[in-house]
């Protein structure tokens, strides 16, 4: 029997890592990618900051790792995410908060899917350097 | 006196970041790295993967961040991993669960490192982009 | 009403990434960036270990994501950390433990910051591989 067979309920970890070049280049109001999957709010924080591609690809690892987290939340639970790898992210909205750390906003399906599995709290951190970003999120 | 030395005990964190290409060109049926270090079962796996490299890299980052999240569990234990940086990592065993996340199964000495230190649960996630790949595993 | 909004207390997270060769070249007992955010005793470590600049960035990438965890503590709270980006990071010290982890000692207004949070345990966790450090901390 294994740790995870045993418990294994109750908290959820996710990480993503992205290559930030793959993020340049667009444009952000035209950009169907973009469109899909970020919010306008999101959008024009990335519009703000001085490297929009680095934080753009900061924000899509931390909806990544907010998925992971969800899915990591429950290891007996069947999959909450049912629309694949191609299903649009823009239904988790990570802005940044009062405290300085970002948060995340579920909407829609994403929300329906952390309820179901019991989430009740999220909390995601982001960073980049070089040509990366990576994001954590602890569901809690 | 520090916070860590205030408290400490009961939970645990690890990270681990390799670089994919050291896993490229491998037999994994012959590679004796390989062989030592992954069950069938993640064999098996990542030879299913559209980049096994970064499939393999990806749960050996895995294995590692679980050595560092029992070792960071009870900071005022002694090394509980008492065979050092060579040490097989096949009793640590990432495979893919029900809900879509990845899940720890302990064997042998990774088992009995685990419960002499106090962790009754493993959450693991696993990311990998471009070059690297990374895995966060959060002891409970 | 977002899941941040409805909870978001208790716990944080921290994660950060950095390239390693910004860390090379730099004369450790001269350096004023070296002596502004490193104690002695991390110096003296760093110095030890086969490869310098990756253990510095790996002891930079840690003290960074203790911030941002402190940060994600309490998302209700406004910031803490109130000298911005360009604050020595001196206060948070980052050094092995008997366990074989990393365990982080807080000092001055980094101590302060994670005690008017409410933080009372930290678990730190560091890597490196090819160009990069990364470290992931949480908040308890």
């Amino acid at each position: 029997e294994s740790l995870a067979a045993q418990g294994g309920k109750g908290k959820g970890v996710g990480v993503d890592i992205e290559v930030v070049s793959v993020f340049a280049n667009r444009s952000l109001s035209e950009d169907t990618f973009i469109q899909r999957n970020f919010t306008p709010a999101e959008i024009a924080y990335c519009q703000a900051r001085p490297d929009p591609a680095a934080s753009l690809a900061g924000k899509w690892a931390a909806k990544e790792a907010v998925v992971k987290a969800i899915s990591s939340f429950d290891l007996e639970h069947a999959k909450v995410w049912t629309q694949g790898a191609g299903a649009p992210l823009i239904d988790i909205e990570v802005l940044a908060g009062n405290s300085g750390a970002p948060e995340v906003h579920l909407h829609g399906e994403a929300k329906a899917a952390g309820a179901e599995v019991g989430v009740h709290d999220l909390k995601i951190t982001i960073s980049h350097a070089g040509e990366y970003a990576v994001a954590v999120c602890n569901a809690l």
